[in-house]
């Protein structure tokens, strides 16, 4: 049950990240163009992740509450667009929130198809940045991921741990929750103190 | 049987959109490019599609008739590339021709696959406006939807009343033949007229 | 065997000649970006043929020898970093030999899920060129596919030897082991001499 919440919540957050972002950009201005950006920010990582699983019908196809969850996000931006001022920071939050619930629910699900353990992990990853990933290629920006991607080590990271706490036997709600604030947890200190991975420096790099 | 003449007509149109989109293009003039283009631009809808709906075997895979479409469809290209002058137009008219087919089909095999009406609505679009995305994508461009959501929207029309007409008992290839229609209907008029979806203004816009 | 062995090879050059690729661009340089680059390169062919198959699970997903390959490839990569000076040359050389490997099991996979012939040399050439297509969308370079179609050619030419092969049941390690050095050969020697499709003109090219 938890899980199953968790993906309608982060269907709802995911879709106003989306909707914010494209809402900022001149060709997308329009409600439609809005709406649709919102959407495949949503429901993105976790087709892609049902693709590959074969774990077919995919969620969004069968369930209707998904496609509720992303309406009530899209009007929810819509009544609240005035008050949301401060866009990136606001988009920014939205964002690592859903990628907390995703990195996790992703996870879970490859696991229950039995998929080895590193292989969820990095199953995990992709189901919580991919609608990110579209998102950013629809409005032309340099994907939030590959900006900064101490977020992608937050997932890793609590990716890593949830796998672990299940191995220990913790219970999984448990276990998700653990796991989805330290991803929330180190993307915002990330963030705050500007944090970043070591460079990979081979003595011959481009001059820009 | 006029959903699979549909399919191999929207498939030579698509694959004609898709060759005359590379053919304007620098790094696409040879003929390989061009070909390689025009062919996903004409399958990629359906593929995704599904993909999405897990419908194994993929059509192109298993049906000979689909490729040899997507051949006649090169040639004709190539042997009256020098009647093409007004390249946009064209582009245009065979891109609507292929896209008011492909939601139709797209919707009925989605409900031939037990999606909910609202899910099913959203792949008929997905599978009419992907290989476009993708042509687009491919030579660089502003994917067309996105520029002119009002094309989106005439997908959407088109789609519920299909699914509408169904639900309504009435025969599957009249209810097809009348929502094809009205996409492309509404699609030239929308050109014609200069039509647009209202902004989604939230005051703080980016001035460029 | 032959065919297990060729994918983790194919896989090793793949992150291989990713890694290189995305350390040499401002924005991919800490090791997550490399590491994350090199790692799409190395599996997306084969991801998305499994997919368009239905040959689930996914290859990666199951077996653990594929990941263990990716990380002695990045490995590898860190190790010898310095002594990989000329860069342009190197990364087309692993690219090369990856691309030939994955033309003939994209082929050899396709005809075993009973893909015709004609689709089975497109999926072949679809499994070669994807991971190079993800890895030059993310570093932002126009996909070498597309600059060069007569590496894809190449593809083609291998993949079609190579079903014609074993149409004339020729043993299949040898006929994959011909076709895989006809591709890496016409490859080098369409960069050595410069080679070309011819363009596809008519008449009213834009003027750059």
């Amino acid at each position: 049950m938890l899980f199953y919440w968790l993906n309608l919540i982060g269907i709802f957050f995911f879709t106003i990240s989306g909707s914010l972002a494209a809402r900022d950009k001149k060709h997308y201005h329009d409600y439609f163009g809005v709406f649709f950006t919102g959407f495949l920010t949503a429901i993105g990582g976790g087709t892609l992740r049902d693709m590959m699983l074969g774990a077919y019908p995919i969620s969004w196809l069968s369930d209707r509450n998904i496609l509720i969850s992303i309406i009530c996000a899209f009007v929810f931006t819509l009544v609240f667009k005035k008050y949301i001022v401060k866009l990136t920071r606001t988009l920014f939050l939205f964002d690592t929130v859903g990628v907390g619930i995703y990195t996790i629910l992703g996870v879970q699900k490859s696991l229950e198809y039995h998929v080895n353990p590193f292989a969820a992990v990095i199953l995990g990853l992709i189901t919580a940045v991919f609608g990110g990933v579209i998102r950013d290629t629809l409005i032309n920006e340099i994907p939030l991921i590959f900006a900064k991607e101490i977020y992608a080590t937050a997932c890793i990271a609590g990716a890593v741990l949830f796998t672990a706490l299940l191995y220990a036997n913790v219970d999984s709600n448990i276990a998700a929750s653990i796991s989805m604030v330290l991803i929330i947890f180190v993307r915002i200190l990330a963030v705050k103190y500007k944090l970043a991975l070591p460079k990979f420096d081979a003595g011959n790099e481009t001059i820009d």
